[in-house]
């Protein structure tokens, strides 16, 4: 950590300062140039508090020069981890396609899906059951019902099953689910993550829509310092100006996340651009970036799904898609899961 | 609702999308030009899932042309609402000063704070127990200790208290909390919201980093469907690319959030920029455009603050701002309470 | 500046770098501490490109420690510059109005904008002559006939004039152009920028739409740094994730540029929200926030505007606004001129 | 376009807005529902000001249904355009990599890359003579000179130049330059996209770093317009809230700019952004999207480069990097040129 003199400040203030930091065990480099006065903080400047240290009368700024995240870090950790999803492995060379409609609407949909993607090779399936949407009037998701047709669907099909949870008063409802996904908005619902580091139980967790990479890894932080190190984190989409798709997909993500962290990165392209035929070319370019796994919206009938149907696409669609990720995989040495 | 029909589609998909439509008692207006096709819907379109729309084969793109709320739409409610925090108005010409820590830390800070604040004219203490923290290793807040140290403070100086919530699970020790605040990286949080529609006290609602003022009433609207319409709205600074600040104030929010919605809206100036020297002009700003209340941090010790020291004001500062706004207020018609 | 060591980097390399910083002529201050190795610059970093260092292999990261503007900083330039516009001064307790339509149509629409605006108090006619529109389909401005009737409206009212320059070729035509304006599509382009350096008139410069406050004073300095130091800073609104309005007004950067720079500093309430309605509440809060000026657009029949007429205020609502002006202006120790 | 009415609007006012608009030849459909009364315009809107219809009493909002570029729009013209740069065909299948330094900087160091990346499969040779910077203070290029010594360069090699013209006075200069490129700050200098309208020379034109993607179609379009077809649209990083890059890369534009026009595409990696070891995974992901070529900087010493060392490449890297272009080319359907 590195604090900024205010010029002009008083030699009593800095020795306030400097007495207040070296009593906390931190050692100083001062560095005192004709326009600046620094001085550098050597040792473990976690436990300071940056805006408070900001709010003393002698310090112009304050910056970070070391990570603020341990556990997640790749420098602690320089090999990719590798989160186990009931036998479905993700990260390191693995490779895994989740896939399902946004919102479970019926046994006849679910299994008819599940079926379908799995035949196509997606080896998670995916389905909302607690769905968060932006209006109060629109559908809301079949909740614990939900979650019994994605139980009964696994049944059917053997799949691994990965489904949003909202709040930490579900939990129990979640015991049997596989891979249990945060979704963008809860992204900083640090009650939440807090309560998800205690399980033994992978974490999808998804960025949020204007949150930068450190904030997402951070996130990530908060799960592992729980002591549940099992999080893959997803990509799906950043608010920007761009009004012809929903989100943008933050395809640079992967390798810096990939650089900060260990931790495997899956894309949703279904979620990214909003937008059926935009999944394709988005998935490419997400195996061509190096992600671990993508993350993708498949409805029987888009035209009546509940919710997301303009992203969602048709078994065909998606086998045809399946295909082509299975061409390329190899090219990037990763294999499909 | 506006439908964009794709250029070149088939008469017979047409046909069965109106058929769809009509069937759920949507009337149908069409306007066929030399480039566009456009089919207006008539009748009530809340229950249409604009997406799903968006994914039948005729269909290029879909349009809302009215607003999707209603219980916080000006349109239904031309007056001001004014809520009542346990004495306080707010809204209606009624502005309200809440100040106090970021955090509440220890019995001798927040009695401390409170007297100061109370005596410079705020009406309603703040205090965070709970609080979100990007890192987990940062303090997280007393918790249930702030809830009755704040309540102890209450009882030294009468004025009621606003703290912030993070979890359903503690909506039990908010039971005689006075206003309860949702934090702006909860403002999605749509369990939380619904919870908080059951009850009956009144809800600050901040605004979240990168929401759209639509976005922001939706949240809005999901504590009002529940049944609790005593919703404050906060705007306290957005996210943009400016570095020099921690974030960038919404002064526009006022007046348009005013145009779309009955509610009473206040300024976040401390958390707008982080900067405590910021605060007065914002604050200056917020009375100008139109706003009913300010929430301004205020700290004893600003450098020794356990969050958040760099926005806070001193007691003596606080007391100087105090003085501006209450010389502003009576240009812009409104009354201290 | 500071240098941020890579871990595990050699002490070659390391050495390499000293010596090729110090062959420079800077002085190196170095803290070693147990996860970060930095180097503190000391001496004249602004010769050295902080992208180049980034590349040299020892580096992990460059930070600047102070600013990179000089003649536009008010470090170096503690009061308040006043810029004066052919008689009207700006700045350092002087408020000035700029107002009159959008685009500058025909002789009389512009004589009689003119003087309306000069009954109700603007000291300074605004008007457009070229115009950057999105479209090449939209109209273009009257282009040198436009200057021609804003010419001829000064004769007729005695204002002075400010328009907007799109193109280094045009500068003959402005000759006795009162103040140039630089529009936000062309803060940075910087070769008109370095010719507008070469005059002595002054420069009203519109900050981008997706500007920092840091590149913004930068486009200042480029003006300067050729010798013309009489530069109004004038914020018109940022791009933001918003809809309902066409940009967002950044209030705070009133406070801000004024604490960066010594520069005066205007808003344009009219283009920030792009809606008459909203033009009197954020020229409200911008003369509270401390602004020295506003340049609004007004039209005598903005229904007919051949450019930007939703935001227009006719020349009464004009009339209405600048009583509320006239009135708010000795609060904040303003005098209007 | 759609005009949606205001509420309680009166009948008289629709009324004159009607007679407004059929006297301009626009044909009406209206629709009256419960909420809302909106009226189609079907006819040749493009003459409409929406701004001035906004301001019109009687009208709420106005939407656009129809896209407002006409020359660049794929629906008129289906098929890939292909852009012949002296020879290297841009688009349609065919794929370029433009390479070379960001700055041109002496005789040495123009031609050594020069030959480096013709070598490594590069077919055009880029280099900046007019640098666009930040800072008055920072390296501007070498002007004439460092065209001189692209066209020395391209005598060497036989490659094609693509360099940066920054003013319409530099046109001359430009006479026998291959491709002219317009940079992301000058994407609406629509004076210079006028006068680049009327030369018959391919244009490669850089997304502006907050433009929207029509925005960019429509800079596209004021070419276009003037009579010169030949444009390359570039996607080279937009800004967001991130900071661990200088930019970031919208991969969607690719195929999303490829609906909306049949100009080709290409990716600059570099740009987007700033660090060297993303190139690489970045233009994989470019072509996996479907991009027609890649813009990348390469640089014989980037630690003693005058400008932009961060991001560029060795010339070795850049062979490496140029093997694995050519290995996934084919599987895009895609030729090197």
């Amino acid at each position: 950590m590195i604090i900024i003199l205010k010029k002009n400040t008083s030699e009593e203030q800095v020795h306030l300062l400097r007495q207040s930091l070296t009593q906390k065990g931190i050692k100083l480099h001062e560095s005192e140039g004709e326009q600046t006065h620094i001085i550098g903080l050597i040792g473990d400047t976690k436990s300071l508090d940056m805006d408070s240290l900001r709010a003393h009368p002698a310090v112009e700024d304050v910056r970070r020069v070391s990570e603020p995240y341990k556990k997640a870090n790749r420098t602690f950790h320089p090999t990719d981890s590798i989160v186990d999803c009931s036998g479905i492995l993700v990260g390191g060379g693995n490779f895994a396609v989740m896939a399902g409609p946004c919102s479970v609407e019926c046994e006849e949909q679910i299994t008819e899906v599940a079926r379908a993607v799995k035949q196509s090779g997606a080896s998670i399936l995916r389905g909302g059951a607690f769905k968060p949407r932006t209006s109060p009037y629109s559908f809301q998701g079949l909740r614990a019902d939900g979650l019994d047709l994605l139980r009964y669907a696994r049944k059917q099909t053997g799949q691994p099953i990965v489904t949003e949870i909202m709040n930490t008063e579900h939990l129990e409802l979640f015991e049997d689910v596989d891979v249990i996904q945060v979704g963008a908005r809860n992204m900083q619902n640090f009650e939440l993550l807090k309560e998800l580091g205690k399980i033994d139980k992978p974490i999808l967790l998804k960025r949020g829509l204007c949150a930068t990479l450190e904030e997402f890894v951070m996130s990530a932080e908060y799960i592992m310092a729980g002591g549940n190190e099992k999080v893959i984190l997803c990509e799906r989409g950043i608010r920007t100006f761009e009004t012809s798709m929903r989100n943008t997909l933050d395809i640079s993500a992967v390798p810096m996340l990939k650089k900060m962290s260990h931790l495997p990165v899956i894309i949703d392209p279904s979620h990214a651009a909003g937008i059926s035929w935009m999944v394709e070319p988005l998935a490419m370019a997400a195996i061509a970036a190096g992600a671990d796994g993508l993350m993708i919206e498949v409805h029987n009938d888009p035209a009546h799904a509940l919710s997301d149907g303009a992203q969602s696409l048709t078994p065909t669609a998606f086998d045809q898609l399946m295909q082509k990720v299975k061409s390329l995989l190899p090219i990037f040495d990763k294999t499909l899961n």
